[in-house]
């Protein structure tokens, strides 16, 4: 059984039931999974109440591990999220961080829109010290592995929560991406580099020539200096900090080019019997490609830099998919991710 | 024969001969490839007299489009470009610019230190009505196709010569990048975006929304709004504008997505005898792969916005590339670009 932080009870995460693509089949499916395995995790499932019974009356679950919380609305992925949150105080996803901040869950899970849950977040956690801007950080393969597990991922921030960032802003990210890569991917002294235009210090923008310097001196974290694009899918370091606007660009980026070597694939797959055969021999290492294609769906991205637990599931989740963003979201509770924070922030806000 | 713009002799394109990776072997040789060509062009090779008098000597070569322009020193990769440039004023870049400056050369090519060269260049030139900055443009390879000959290759710009933009340096670079795709790419309406991290008018910087609005009510441009970094592998438009730092993140990382997917092939390769047959199979996939990998060795970048027409080639540039480089140079004189460029300013500036 996973456990509370501190408290030794059980982890209990809020699930945004509502507004991932899948609708609230993914959320349903995923959370009824967790409940039969070994390690179960306290979910409390927010949306329409009726519609969530009814989804998992069909599904195969220990009803003590789950409860629906009913929401009697939510937000579109194509809504406005101030707008929304403004006109609609019920929407499941500040439902969802209610009960967060009112002690009733540890964390905060949804698939839904992006800008609605950071604002719902925002609203009703705290930051942490030292934390001017929360960040929000996506893993992605890379050619070489992290750590002792050999994880085929790295981790990189801010990907969308901000469009840019300060030298202060910067250096909170490394701390936080640090301390994720630390307690998610199990990787005892993380690599983390600022993504810029060249290796040397004297690189980059004002503001990253400026972090630079705090990084190299801060205790406690393993600075590697900067890196630049090339870096980037080699995974040369175990997490790359830089500015939304970057982080959005380069993310979208390296989905479009996983896309375009599927499409290839397939295209070449039809065009030549030749090419056919080839590629049937290579099936097993294109399937490895496959699944590293696939990785968005995986886990979920962590908003860092409040005082509570926030995952962003990919909005095309699917039931294993919120499964793993449940699982993560537990994993960073019981091992205090918050609490790892304020202690890396300790001697920047010193 | 190529013909020189208005005056109707031959374009003389001063080439910096020293400073690239392969030294001055690299443009001697494609140098005196060109001047047997059907098509030639006048050739001032810049450097060491007497290094190029004895490296041409073992060169087939017609000496009617080929002469030797003395310069005692140049500028090395790893040096910094304004100190070499001050300390050193006959160096070959800065001899080259002088050459097109005087009237004797009409562009200016060079493999050699990027920095240097665009501070030559900066130095001797001047820049066009309403260009605040030069923007170095890469092609890359997309997986759609464009203009009429159906090229493999997008354009980028700025990828290195500044690193924050303004509006109106966005605005700027999507003009100069239009009239270089037309001209080289030979691509009659090219499609321009801009960058972001969403396609509505109002998502990016303060920087990009305020170009956006410029751009959508410019004459004679085919704006296609905003792009976000799926667009890029996809090759959805022609020209994708940019400020530097992105740009420059941006091609690294297509650089390095290149040599990790040429990697992973040589590594099933060698791991399976299956892989060996299926990827045998593919070998004629791949070569185009190949060709796809090494697509910054063709051509060159040009440094856009000032008066002259100046190519950088690849540092790594062989024979063949130098020889394209000196081409390209040869074609934008012929056709006008910085003519060109003016034409599309005009709206901006008046």
């Amino acid at each position: 059984m996973t456990q509370g932080g501190s408290s030794g009870r059980p982890v209990r995460v809020a699930v945004d039931a509502m507004g991932g693509d899948e609708g609230l089949l993914a959320a349903v499916e995923g959370a009824a999974l967790l409940s039969t395995e070994e390690r179960p995790v306290q979910v409390l499932l927010v949306g329409d109440e009726a519609q969530l019974a009814l989804a998992l009356a069909r599904q195969r679950y220990d009803p003590t591990w789950l409860q629906i919380v009913h929401a009697p609305d939510f937000v579109r992925q194509e809504e406005k999220p101030a707008e929304a949150l403004d006109a609609r105080p019920g929407v499941s996803v500040l439902r969802a961080a209610q009960l967060v901040a009112e002690g009733r869950a540890d964390a905060l899970v949804s698939a839904g829109n992006t800008g609605a849950l950071v604002l719902a977040a925002s609203r009703q956690f705290q930051r942490l010290p030292g934390i001017r801007r929360c960040a929000l950080a996506s893993v992605y393969p890379t050619e070489q592995r992290h750590g002792e597990r050999g994880d085929p991922f790295a981790l990189m921030l801010d990907v969308g929560a901000t469009l840019t960032a300060s030298a202060e802003d910067l250096v909170g990210f490394a701390v936080m991406g640090s301390a994720y890569a630390r307690i998610i991917s199990e990787n005892a002294s993380p690599k983390v580099a600022l993504l810029s235009n060249g290796s040397e210090p004297s690189k980059g923008t004002a503001a990253i020539v400026a972090a630079h310097e705090v990084l190299a001196g801060l205790p406690g974290l393993n600075f590697a200096g900067n890196v630049e694009g090339l870096d980037i899918p080699r995974g040369t370091v175990d997490v790359i900090v830089t500015e939304g606007f970057l982080g959005n660009v380069v993310l979208k980026m390296l989905e479009g080019v996983s896309e375009v070597v599927v499409d290839l694939a397939k295209d070449a797959y039809a065009r030549k019997f030749l090419y056919r055969m080839g590629l049937t021999m290579l099936s097993q290492g294109l399937r490895q490609l496959r699944t590293m294609t696939d990785w968005k769906q995986y886990g979920g991205a962590p908003l860092l830099g409040l005082d509570r637990v926030v995952i962003k599931a990919h909005g095309r989740s699917n039931a294993r998919a919120m499964r793993n963003a449940i699982k993560v979201a537990a994993k960073a509770v019981d091992r205090d991710l918050t609490g790892q924070i304020r202690a890396g922030m300790g001697p920047v806000t010193r």
